[in-house]
């Protein structure tokens, strides 16, 4: 049980400039190893270091060259054991085990390196978990990675387990009791958890490669999942993370998922904690780390879960092929009750229900009682059930529907030999089909019918509504394309410099350079020039102070909108100026912004970009009004933003309707507005190392072929 | 496995004018009879009815009288069989089995009646749920019930079962497998799925009574609640239900059920469908029937859940005392894993999490190793799992803390002797506790430390979200006390008839009689009389068409606002004649209202009562906009509302937050607004025979002290 020891790292350590770009480096050798050193075996009962030799020489079936190195014993269980690794008689191996005592580790990593050893896995714990001594002892092996090119795995973890080859680099007892392999691979951070899901896939399908690095002072969760992608043995990839250490790493590791058609399913931790807030920007306060998590995921088509057994069920529904497009779930029972119950579940969570295609409605009329109602879902009636054989013909009948991606098989209760023999028929038609056949054994009697489903690796669900959950994974939420442009450059942590607010004029002089459209005008110095420009744009205009200390603008009174003749425009210039110098004595004033106004009618959107600790420049978007003041209604990504994010995000708003076709209002500039998030994506990366918040509210997005104008602007860079 | 044979009655009855009304009949001679007579009885090995015999004479432990009842035997294992039930030499029984063909079940019912029988569960089926005969089969029962006084539970049913009495009247070969009793009553309409929750329920407190009258020609589920709700030996009720019938008297039982302060949970099939949608009323349309049951329950207190094995663990739950007001949920782990991902999904459904008591942390102190953290939740460290005594003095301390209202114990892997060891420690402790100790086993590796919960009836859950899921209908989602006022009256269904829609002025005149305020002003007949009204309510002023043919005022060009002198009213009067004739010219014009214009920067708001199939009038209240356009942001009560629920369906909007005080703006007047929808309320009872629709729309909210005023009306009434 020494995972369940190893508490998950809570400290973030600093972050290391320059690593999200790095290659990913070949682990083929770490995780398939020719030949491993165990340094600090052990021949004593119970210790890790024993349960650390037995695995790998006992319960392993691995036959490459193993190293001991124990400077206390001159053998262990019958083989040379070496007092240090300098004193191996050879060189280059692939893999050391690192068991001993924390102050030990760092000689012991020398000498791998000095020996040309490839990788360590570093299973000690009291590193960076334990303290300020102990993170400083992380650094120098960081350090010692960076100098000598050993490439370290831990420290803090309960090392690595390659199922898929039947070898356990790890000192848990338990290893020999999971011996179910299979095309998952699961990534974690912290160990505890990844065995409950080795554990709950003993059958069937399961996890064939489990990397888990603990405080990952060197390797870590990208670098699994970038090995995964390209390994031919793995096709599905779980993940379990505490925190993000590098998201701009990990985000190149799920675009490589994702070339490699390797379905990523994430279960990440800190849905319900504050998260990291930006600045006091506007869009960072409404983002939340948890939920600019959940859309990096979604775009670059992770599949998140919310919970550990679903993580298990959805990475092993998805070893099948997912559903076609346009197909849905059928749900095959033989109870009427039940069909409604678990369509109405399926219903409520949008979980589409297919319809039946007119092939299959005629095969089945043939084989079921004349009462059957041959609809989705499918009630067989209960007589059915007693004759194995006809359950077989009309669940390949469903199977075999091309409206079908999927089917649901609920059985109620537990009938003893009854149930036992219809588990049986589902088992057999399971494993000739490539469509996912998937039961859900309502009651806690878990009988001989479930035993068996569970045995031939079916996984059934306990409950409709966690089944109806994980199914609804398979299919994608919406049309959207995952993300593939990988981030430029890493997340710079935010300066703690003071930053520098740009003012109105400054920050629209940027975006209209940067091909982002402002209102018409200019700044004026006095009331003729005022005047003058509101003739060349155009009435009516808007006048606002410029002034980089007058953020708020209205608030100080230096706002006049509507304005309709010259008259107006010069008395507004005068009042502005009276108003503000009365309120705010000490500001520098630039001058006074002369616009045109936009036609009313037009929608407010608000764009912003912040900076996240984990993923770096964040793109929000949201309609203006109650949806972000009050419904925190807004869609994030990643930048560099792609044309097919643009347009999924404005759909992920809960108000999108708001900028569709309403009573009778034509839609809005749908095309203007994406093409401007685009260019606030563009704009954002140019600006990338300096900028630390840009907010772009209101915009307005006139009808449609009105375009989309920036209205006001705020910028703050770093200096 | 007879029960799956019973699909539910899809179809709904007539209603039953005035059912709603009578009196709870008493069923404690239906629940626990002294007497039996089996009609259909039969010795043939597998028939209903030996298999009804073999329940009642061998599976039973009764040992009142039983009379069989079969023209073709004259003895029946032993026993005298009657040709009929006129036959037996006896009088008065308490209640006959019926289970003879379908044909025979009326002249069956008849000679019961005439025998004083006082109860007939009938079982056999071919009634409503087969079609039009079988429907007038079945009025015939309920008209000879109403005759002659004998109460029928069914057709189309399981029977019925009394585990607490260790008393099946019931087909089911199961009844013997499934003989766990307690606390829990259990009421159905399709039997299939009771037998589910009583399989789930098989160890600890279980299900001590399972009614399930199938069509429920007479007897139904609120009958059962009501027997429920009194019997001394139920203290929580459980029920399932694919329709519901008669929601008067539904609410009627769920208010005895609260006031004997026994928790009823719901779970009611139907959330995907469009449900019954009442008229052309804007309110109806986006009502939709699940959310207006949802509100329902929720008016009277029931907790409503969203799948089966969500209702036997709910119910299972609520049999220990609900968590007191203030207290929280603890969670106690040896996994540090564990702990984050359990706090994790607690928090996200909004679980509250308890502080632990100075003295729960310094006990908890001396007990555990220096390097746990003594926070909520608590990782013990995984040494503790080895010492039993010492997790049950730990999980002791933190029951008896006065800030916990139920521990939650998850448990995140399997291992072997030392899981099964803290299983059985966990077991004592529950044992002792009146607080929920409700443990997650996070594995499906169900070894022994799972199965001696499950058998000491701790019910263990299998997954964290399931768990949380649960234990969140334990704590209340608001401050809401249900309501125990009963329907005055039952639901009347819509009138075939043509609706009367009343003119805006007819609806405010009787809104006014009512003393919701409306706003002062008058109908004018020309431009001098309307002049003459805008003086009197003194300037601005919004003049508007009054004609029952146009609903659609503004439209029509029949609306003009804020018009602040008389030449504007003047004008407005001749234009608002000129545009309405020219677009409707065959509108019968009553006049032109000229009204007062409230101050502006008041909150709108929708009110509107519209008459729901199961329910009755239902209340709806919602904001103005995009609230209620793209949102669907509405809250729902049945009719009557009491203070408490004006009070907590405003805050069950999503926007609440609007009405409240925002961005300096101070809070609506929402003491004016709780005062108005009870007095809509009143209104529409006084009006119920005749009402159809009541839309409110915009109810002018003003500031604190400034009142709500009812803008807009309309009233739909049944000729």
């Amino acid at each position: 049980m020494p995972e369940i020891r190893i508490s998950p790292p809570l400290s973030q350590p600093p972050l290391r400039p320059g690593d999200s770009m790095k290659p990913f480096p070949d682990l083929t050798r770490l995780v398939a190893p020719r030949s491993i050193v165990i340094v600090g075996a052990s021949a004593r009962e119970g210790s890790q270091g024993r349960r650390l030799v037995d695995n790998v020489l006992v319960h392993s079936g691995f036959d490459g060259e193993v190293y001991l190195v124990n400077p206390g014993s001159s053998e262990i269980l019958g083989r040379p054991c070496y007092p240090s690794v300098a004193d191996i008689p050879a060189r280059g191996m692939d893999v050391a085990l690192v068991i001993v005592n924390s102050a030990l580790v760092l000689p012991a990593l020398e000498q791998c390196a000095a020996k040309g050893i490839r990788f360590a896995i570093v299973m000690t714990s009291g590193f960076a978990e334990t303290g300020e001594a102990g993170q400083r002892n992380e650094e120098a092996i960081a350090a010692l990675c960076a100098r000598t090119g050993l490439r370290v795995y831990g420290p803090n973890c309960p090392g690595l387990v390659n199922l898929n080859l039947h070898l356990g680099m790890t000192f848990s007892p338990a290893f020999k009791d999971d011996l179910n392999s299979g095309p998952i691979g699961l990534a974690t951070q912290g160990g505890g958890l990844g065995r409950t899901v080795l554990q709950t896939l003993s059958f069937g399908a399961g996890v064939g490669l489990w990397c888990s690095a603990g405080n990952e002072c060197d390797l870590g969760v990208p670098d699994f999942i970038a090995h995964m992608a390209l390994d031919p043995q793995i096709s599905v990839i779980a993940t379990l993370m505490e925190g993000i250490k590098d998201g701009g790493r990990l985000r190149r590791a799920l675009i490589l998922a994702h070339e490699h058609s390797k379905p990523v399913v994430v279960l990440k931790i800190g849905h319900s904690a504050q998260g990291v807030l930006a600045a006091q920007s506007h869009t960072a306060s409404i983002a939340g780390s948890a939920q600019v998590n959940s859309a990096v995921f979604r775009q670059h088509g992770a599949v998140e879960v919310q919970d550990l057994d679903e993580l298990a069920a959805v990475a092993r529904l998805l070893v099948k092929p997912r559903p076609a497009a346009g197909a849905g779930l059928a749900i095959f029972t033989f109870s009427g009750g039940t069909a409604a119950l678990a369509a109405d579940i399926a219903g409520a969570a949008n979980l589409p229900l297919a319809t039946f295609a007119p092939q299959t409605t005629a095969a089945l009329k043939q084989l079921l009682p004349a009462f059957a109602n041959i609809v989705n879902p499918l009630d067989t009636t209960v007589d059915i059930i007693r004759d194995p054989a006809l359950v077989i013909r009309c669940l390949r009948i469903v199977c075999e529907d091309p409206n079908i991606g999927a089917v649901m098989f609920p059985i109620p209760m537990d009938y003893a030999d009854i149930t036992a023999t219809m588990a049986d028929a589902i088992c057999e038609v399971a494993a000739a089909q490539s469509k996912p056949i998937v039961p859900v054994w309502m009651t806690r009697r878990m009988g001989t019918g479930f035993q068996s489903m569970e045995h031939a690796g079916l996984l059934p669900f306990l409950s409709l509504a966690d089944c109806v959950t994980a199914l609804r994974r398979l299919w994608p939420a919406s049309s959207a394309v995952p993300a593939t442009i990988a981030p430029h450059k890493r997340a710079t942590p935010p300066s703690t410099h003071t930053p520098e607010v740009l003012s109105e004029t400054q920050a629209k002089h940027l975006l209209r350079a940067a091909n982002i459209a402002v209102p018409e005008g200019g700044i004026a110095h006095d009331p003729d020039a005022a005047a003058r420009l509101a003739r060349a744009v155009g009435y009516p205009v808007a006048m606002k102070i410029v002034s980089a200390q007058i953020p708020h603008k209205t608030e100080a009174g230096g706002v006049r909108l509507n304005l309709t003749d010259e008259k107006a425009v010069r008395l507004a210039y005068q009042d502005i100026l009276d108003t503000v110098t009365r309120r705010q004595p000490d500001a520098r004033i630039d001058g006074v912004l002369v616009e045109k106004m936009l036609p009313e009618g037009g929608r407010e959107i608000l764009i912003g970009v912040h900076r996240d600790a984990a993923f770096g420049l964040i793109l929000t978007v949201g309609l203006g009004g109650v949806f972000v003041e009050i419904l925190k209604d807004v869609a994030h990504r990643a930048l560099p933003l792609q044309k097919q994010d643009a347009h999924a995000m404005l759909r992920e708003l809960k108000g999108f309707a708001m900028l569709e076709s309403v009573r009778g209002r034509p839609s809005a500039d749908l095309t203007a507005l994406e093409d401007m998030l685009l260019r606030v994506s563009d704009f954002a990366e140019a600006h990338a190392p300096r900028l630390r918040e840009l907010d772009i509210n209101p915009v307005w997005v006139g009808n449609e072929d009105q375009g989309a104008i920036a209205l006001d602007a705020l910028i703050v860079l770093d200096h």
